[in-house]
């Protein structure tokens, strides 16, 4: 399978993130749901508001809006078209999804930036963020209480000849043997949600086979991660921070297995959960703020998705 | 806001279609629905399994597979992931879904062929398709009788030195003020699946609001058109076929306005209705395989999508 690149000169020029308004804790995990009246409209709206006030631009300096989520926020139009509708009303950006579930945010990313690097466009808004609180299923406690509505965004652009900006590396693989580990059956075409009844409310909840997950990325993650790691020609040690996907409390295994020390990943699972999409953009977001992570630095993204979909992006802030 | 474009040197090397297994009219509109025990799974597989070899390839030589599909088959993992383990298990192509509704196709050619052009990847499987019927509302006579559920599928792949084809000119602008004439509110996000009721049904069935969509495309298209072809510096006459989203019977109309005169476009709508996401693929297999477009050849494909959003996609076959 052919995985052939160069760098790719665009920059994060601006980033914002926000939490649903309603804590709930379970045990000493902290999780956030939508409060009453709230949507993942109004996260996204706030996040994408302060990703433009951090790159000092306006909604209308954006040449297209990417919504990189994992889950629908209407049956039809696109969830783009209705942060469209909320953020640039009467200007005919052009407004698109990219989805791959909890890693679309790096997908959209590492996708957008050819479009970038070609000179198609110069801005680009890419927002993350999901309402994973609208199919949790109370009876399955693992993802019950793992789960929480966020959003973040990030205005994506072309570096100049003197910024170190660059994206180095992406690699996207899919295992299918996983497609139904991680899964909402209901609701869309395969199971209309007209379809509900009171026998298959099941099938329109979340379900998530905890185990089954870790034993395939057990399996397949080692030998993703190192191949990434030598095609993208870079040492563990050479990374500033990365990124995970905060996929469970699993998390420290998993990284262990994968040799990374603790300290230089990422780990806010007791404090956020799994915020979905938005997991990975929210914790850059953050390491950003605190000062984690300085321009010139190299960042890994990394993490997996329903699919099961693993992800590995190489950055220079 | 920026578009600015050189042409990339990629080439349909091989389309497939599929129509739903149950036919049924409506006055003289013929339309096709799943029949029982039928999915867009199914037909998005023959789809695939013919263009794949119509170009002489098995699904082993893809290096992505992407969904450019208007609706989610479930609610996680995403559509791609579903074709995958239908076409792909055991091998880890990655996969992705690109969404603007019914331009989709337009929208991951468009997208994909930068990471074609810059050697990412060599050969994509691009699968297009949608349920209609999954959604439709029956007290809707207009858009009941409309749609046909099908599934189109395309290789992408990068052209060689001594081949004429690729994509010259896309553009694409989303203008929300329509963003609620065509949507289904409900099943997702906003309006869980679970929060269905019977007071709140018809939230979940499709709905479109058909005067207020003409009178946006009447309002914003011819300019829109306009302005592709100058920018493309494409005339008319020098396009061997335009293949416009088949939205509904006011088509002609609507390509009238657009100066583009009965014979020069495909009009199948009452062959066929509108195949939301598959209507543009659908219509250029089916134009391929009858010999109206040969290699070399002009070709435009565009049309309106649900948000609304328009697209223009010129390339040489």
């Amino acid at each position: 399978m052919k995985n052939k690149q160069n760098e790719r000169k665009v920059r994060l020029a601006g980033m914002g993130k926000a939490l649903a308004g309603r804590q709930v804790c379970f045990d000493d995990q902290i999780r956030y749901r939508l409060a009453p009246g709230e949507t993942l409209l109004d996260l996204a709206q706030r996040a994408a508001e302060e990703a433009l006030e951090h790159a000092d631009m306006k909604i209308s300096d954006m040449d297209c809006i990417v919504c990189a989520m994992a889950t629908p926020l209407q049956g039809i139009p696109c969830n783009a078209a209705l942060i469209h509708e909320r953020m640039a009303k009467g200007l005919n950006i052009p407004a698109m999804d990219i989805n791959t579930t909890c890693t679309s945010f790096l997908s959209a990313l590492d996708t957008m930036s050819y479009l970038l690097a070609a000179g198609r466009y110069e801005r680009v808004l890419i927002l993350s963020g999901d309402t994973a609180s609208a199919a949790l299923n109370p009876g399955q406690k693992e993802s019950y209480e793992l789960f929480s509505d966020a959003a973040a965004a990030a205005v994506l652009t072309c570096s100049q000849a003197d910024e170190p900006s660059a994206i180095l590396y992406g690699c996207q693989r899919t295992w299918s043997e996983g497609a139904h580990d991680t899964e909402i059956r209901g609701g869309a075409g395969l199971l209309p949600a007209l379809a509900l009844t009171e026998d298959n409310r099941e099938d329109y909840y979340f379900d998530m086979k905890g185990i089954k997950i870790l034993r395939l990325c057990a399996r397949i993650l080692p030998d993703f991660v190192e191949e990434c790691l030598k095609e993208a020609d870079v040492r563990r040690e050479d990374i500033r921070l990365t990124i995970p996907h905060q996929a469970s409390k699993a998390l420290g295994v998993i990284m262990s297995r994968l040799d990374f020390e603790k300290g230089t990943y990422i780990d806010r699972v007791q404090q956020y959960g799994n915020m979905v999409s938005a997991s990975i953009p929210y914790a850059l977001c953050e390491a950003i703020e605190e000062g984690r992570i300085h321009r010139d630095d190299l960042v890994l993204l990394m993490g997996t998705a329903a699919g099961l979909t693993v992800n590995f992006l190489l950055l220079r802030y």
